[in-house]
C-alpha cells in the first residue's frame, strides 16, 4: 500500500504524516500517510489544468473504457480493500462488499451514460439566411466540462462517496480531471483505490494529472484546494459546518466557483392515522431498522417522526421503543463522530419536553459504540425550540406528537430543507391529507410514500439533494446519472464551420445521440 | 397610466414618489410614481407565496394561454407604449418596435414550451419487485418550480429585459409567481406593461399575487425583496456592482437563494491575419456598426478587439477609425450611464500606452449624447493593466495589438469570464490557430465565428450567460428556452400512487411529453 500523495502519475512524500485508527479498538493501523504541502496542491492543480485541455476532448468510447477499467481495478484489489475498509471504518464486511458493488456499478453506469452520449443536451438551430429583417445565424449548444474538480472523500461511505465514488465517477465522465482530498479516517482504503484509478489511467493513456489524491489530517490542504484559482468545482459530503465553510471560501474567491456540499438532513417522516391504525407494529419495526441501519450514519437516516396524538400512537410508541431496545450498538465511523453523537443525543434528552422512548443495548468489549435512541416531544415544545430541528448524526430519532391536525402542518412548516420527506399513509390518509402531502415537495428533494428513506437507488430518476441546508444547492443531485450535471455548463457555437464543431454538434449526427434539431428531438444519423 | 405599486390585483399608493426623465431633453415626464414601502414588499410576497400554491398546479394549457394573453395585451397598448418608452429611454422608435416584437415573441415561445411540456425532464424508473438482495422501488423525477421570483427590470431593454421580458416570461412559464422591481429609468413603460399582465391574469383567473410590481428610485425596495424569506429566486441584468451586491445579500440570508445576474462583458473579438488581409475594410465597417449599435448599450457590445501587428492591421486601423468618425452620437439611456461612459472613456485614454484611434461626431441640441470611441494599446501594456479589461458600457472599444503569436494567447488568458468571444478568421486562420480558437470555450458562454456578438437570438440553442464575472452563474442562460431552468429544481417521487403523482409522471404518459422511461426516451401515450 502506497502512503504518499499521488500527483498525476507520481507518488511524492513529505515528512509530516499521520496514521489511521481502527475505531473498534482505538489502535493505530499500518501505514504513515504523507500530509500534502502547499506545493503538492499547486503541482496537482497545474497538472490537472494541463490534463484538462487533453482529457476534455478524449472520445467518449475511450472515456467509457477508462471508467470501466477503474471498476475492474477496484475489484482486482480483492479482499485487501474490504479488510482495510472494515478496519478503518468499523463497518461490517457485508455492508462494504455491497458498497463496493455500488461503487463499481456507479462507474459502469457513468461509462454507459458517456458512451451513449446524449447527456450533453445538444441543441441545434440551423441558419435562416432569408429571414427578414435580418438573417439568423446557425447556433448550436451543448454542455462542456468546466475544469479540474476537487472531491472530498466522505467518512460514512469509504468507497461509494470517496476516492472513486459517485463524485469522482461523474466528474471524470463529464470530462473534468479530479483531485481527491482523501478522508483522514480511511487513508489506507483511499490509497488502494487511488492506485486502482492510476492503473486504469495508465492503461488508457490518460493525460498525466487526470487524477491526483492528497492526504491531510487537518483542514489546510482542503482549504488550499478550494481556494486555488485553477479549481473549478468542489464536491463534499459531510457536516453542515464543513460544507458551509467550504462554500464560504469558494464564494470569497476572486472567481467564485460552485460547491456541491451534501450536509445532511433530519429526513422527516409523517405517520398518518389510518396507516398507524392498520399496521403500527410493522411500521415500528421497519423504522427501528431504518434508524439504526449502519449505526444511523446515513444522510437519509429518518431522524424525525411526526404523528398525531391517538391511542394507536401510544401502541406504536411502545412497539418502537421495544424494537429499539432489542438493537445492539454498532461501531461508529470515528471517535469524533461517536463523541459528537453521545453528546448531542444526551443533550437532546435534557431539552424542554423531550423524553426517552427507548434506548438500544451497548456492545461489550468494543470501542466507539453508541446506543440507538428514540425520544419523544410534543409539537408545542418542538415548535419553539429550533435546536430540535437539527440533525444528530447517528442512530437517533425524535418522535414529534401533534395535538391536532393543524399542528401537523405547523411542524412541517417549521422544518428547513431536507434530502427526503416520507409519508406513511393508507388510502384514506392520502385523501384527507392531500395538501399536506403535496406541499412536501417544497421542503425536500425526494418524497417517499410507505418506504423508508435509507437506501438511495443509483438510477436516472434519483434526486439526492434537497433545499438548503440539506445541501448547498438543491438544484443538483450527487447520486444517479444527474450527478454529471454538477461539472458542466452550456456553450453555444454561432456560425461555425463543420470541422471546427464538436462531433456532438456536427451535421448528420455522427455520434447518433439525441439532439433537439430545429425544435424536434431526434437521434438518427443522417 | 397607473402610477401606484401593483400588489396582486390591487394598486396601492404611498406619499413618497418620483418622476421619470427624458434623457434627450433632461425634462421630467408625466406621472408621479409611488415608492414602495416595506409593508408593500411584505404584502407582495405574502400574496405571491399564496398564489404559488395554486399557480404551480395550474394546467399547462391555461398557463400557455395566460402567457399568450400577456403578449396580446402588450400589443393592445399600441403606440402609447412605444412613445413612452422612447421618451424614457432615448431609444429610437424602430428599435423599440423591434424590442416589443421580441418581447411578445418570447412570451409566445415560453407558451409553446409550456404547452408542449417536455421541458420538465421527466425520468421514470419503474419498480423491480424481484430484484435481489432487495426490491427496487418505483422512482420518478421531474423539475418543479421553486417559488416566488424577484425580477429586476434592466435599463437597456425597457421591454425585452424588463417587466414582461425574458425573466418574467420564463419564471411564469416555470410556475413561479413574479414580483418585478421596476427600473426607475422607465416607470411609465413599466406601468403600462404591468397593467397588461394584470389584465391577462384576470382574464385567465390566475391567483391573486401571481404578479406584482413595485417602484423605487433607490435601493431599499430591491434589497428588501432579495432579503425577504419568501423570495426564492432573483434575476437581474445590469452592472457588476449591482449584481454582486444582490448576490452577497442572497448568500447572507439564513436560507441562501440563487441570484442570476447578468453583469456585462467586454466580448473579446480576435481578428486573425488572413481574414484581415482579405477583407479589412468590410470587417472595419461591420465592427464600427456593432460597437455603436444602440449607442453601445448592449451586454454583447464588442468592447475588445485583439489582433496581431502587421501592415494590414494598420490599414484596418485607419478604416475602423474612419468608420467610427462618420458615426453620430446617440442619446444614452440615463444621465448616470452617460456620465459614467464619459468619465470611463476619458480615463481609459489617459492610461499608459492607450491612444485614440477614432472618435464619432457629437449631435447638437440633444442632452446625454456621447461620442463613440475606438482606442488602441499594445498587448504589453494591456497585460500589465487590469483596468483595461473592464467593460466601459457604451460605444467604446479597445484594440489590443499583439507583437507576436504567443502574446495573442496571453491576452486571451488574461481575460475574465465573458458572455461571448468572437473570431474573425478565414480558412487558413482556422488551421493555424486551432488550439487558440478551441480554448475560447473556457472563457465564454457563446463563441462566434465571423459574426458580430450583438443580436442575441431568442432560440432553444442560445446561451446568454458566461463564466463569472460576466454573470453570477455561467451554468444558466437568460435568453432562449433554457432560461426556464433558472426557476426550477428536480424532485423525485418514490413509491407513489398513480393519482397522487403529477400528470407528467403518470403511467401511460397522459400529457404525451418526452420522458426517459426505464432508460429509453419516448413520448408516446400508452
Amino acid at each position: 500500500m502506497k502512503t504518499e500523495n499521488l500527483i498525476g502519475y507520481k507518488y511524492t512524500g513529505n515528512k509530516k504524516a499521520f496514521r489511521a485508527i481502527d475505531p473498534s479498538t482505538g489502535n493505530e493501523l499500518d501505514g504513515e500517510f504523507s500530509i500534502a504541502s502547499a506545493e503538492d496542491v499547486d503541482a496537482a492543480l497545474a497538472l490537472a489544468e494541463k490534463a484538462f485541455a487533453v482529457y476534455r476532448n478524449i472520445d467518449k468510447k475511450t472515456k467509457a473504457t477508462f471508467l470501466r477499467n477503474i471498476a475492474e481495478e477496484i475489484n482486482a484489489i480483492g479482499d485487501e480493500l474490504i479488510e482495510r475498509a472494515m478496519a478503518e471504518s468499523g463497518l461490517p464486511q457485508a455492508r462494504l462488499q455491497g458498497e463496493r458493488g455500488r461503487t463499481t456499478g456507479q462507474l459502469n453506469m457513468f461509462a454507459d451514460l458517456v458512451e451513449e452520449g446524449s447527456w450533453v443536451e445538444a441543441v441545434i438551430d440551423t441558419a435562416l439566411p432569408d429571414r427578414q429583417p435580418a438573417p439568423r445565424a446557425d447556433i448550436r449548444k451543448m454542455l462542456i466540462p468546466m475544469g479540474p474538480a476537487v472531491v472530498f472523500g466522505a467518512s460514512n461511505f469509504p468507497l461509494a462517496f470517496s476516492v472513486a465514488g459517485g463524485d469522482t465517477a461523474s466528474a471524470l465522465a463529464a470530462g473534468c480531471p479530479v483531485i481527491v482530498k482523501a478522508h483522514p479516517a480511511h487513508p489506507g482504503t483511499s490509497a488502494l483505490v487511488a492506485e486502482a484509478i492510476k492503473k486504469a489511467a495508465e492503461k488508457n493513456n490518460m493525460p498525466d494529472g487526470v487524477f491526483s489524491m492528497l492526504y491531510d489530517d487537518g483542514y489546510a490542504v482542503g482549504e488550499a484546494l478550494v481556494k486555488h484559482p485553477k479549481t473549478k468545482i468542489v464536491t463534499f459530503t459531510g457536516s453542515f459546518k464543513g460544507g458551509t465553510a467550504l462554500l464560504k471560501l469558494a464564494q470569497q474567491r476572486e472567481n467564485p466557483i460552485p460547491v456541491f456540499a451534501e450536509m445532511g438532513s433530519v429526513n422527516p417522516t409523517i405517520l398518518l392515522p389510518e396507516a398507524l391504525e392498520c399496521r403500527y407494529q410493522q411500521i415500528a419495526e421497519q423504522y427501528a431498522a431504518s434508524i439504526t441501519l449502519g449505526a444511523g450514519q446515513f444522510c437519509t437516516n429518518p431522524g424525525l417522526l411526526i404523528a398525531l396524538k391517538s391511542p394507536t400512537l401510544d401502541r406504536f410508541k411502545n412497539a418502537l421503543g421495544g424494537a429499539i431496545e432489542k438493537i445492539t450498538s454498532a461501531t461508529m465511523l470515528t471517535p469524533g463522530i461517536c463523541k459528537n453523537y453521545s453528546n448531542l443525543s444526551e443533550e437532546s434528552l435534557r431539552e424542554q419536553g423531550v423524553t426517552l422512548l427507548g434506548k438500544g443495548k451497548l456492545s461489550e468489549g468494543k470501542n466507539n459504540q453508541v446506543q440507538p435512541v428514540i425520544a419523544e416531544v410534543r409539537a408545542s415544545s418542538f415548535l419553539v425550540n429550533p435546536k430540535l430541528r437539527e440533525e444528530i448524526f447517528g442512530p437517533y430519532s425524535l418522535l414529534v406528537i401533534a395535538d391536532y391536525e393543524v399542528q401537523l402542518q405547523q411542524v412541517i412548516d417549521a422544518l428547513q430543507g431536507q434530502l427526503t420527506a416520507s409519508i406513511v399513509a393508507d388510502e384514506g390518509d392520502l385523501k384527507t391529507h392531500r395538501d399536506l402531502i403535496q406541499n412536501l415537495t417544497n421542503i425536500a428533494g425526494r418524497v417517499i410514500l410507505n418506504n423508508v428513506p435509507t437506501g438511495v437507488e443509483v438510477v436516472q430518476s434519483m434526486q439526492h439533494g434537497g433545499p438548503y441546508p440539506a445541501t448547498t444547492d438543491g438544484r443538483f443531485t450527487s447520486v444517479g446519472t444527474g450527478a454529471i450535471k454538477r461539472f458542466v455548463r452550456p456553450v453555444a457555437w454561432q456560425n461555425w464551420n463543420q470541422d471546427m464543431l464538436p462531433d456532438e454538434l456536427k451535421d448528420g449526427n455522427p455520434l447518433e445521440i439525441w439532439r433537439l434539431l430545429n425544435n424536434k428531438w431526434s437521434k438518427e444519423k443522417s
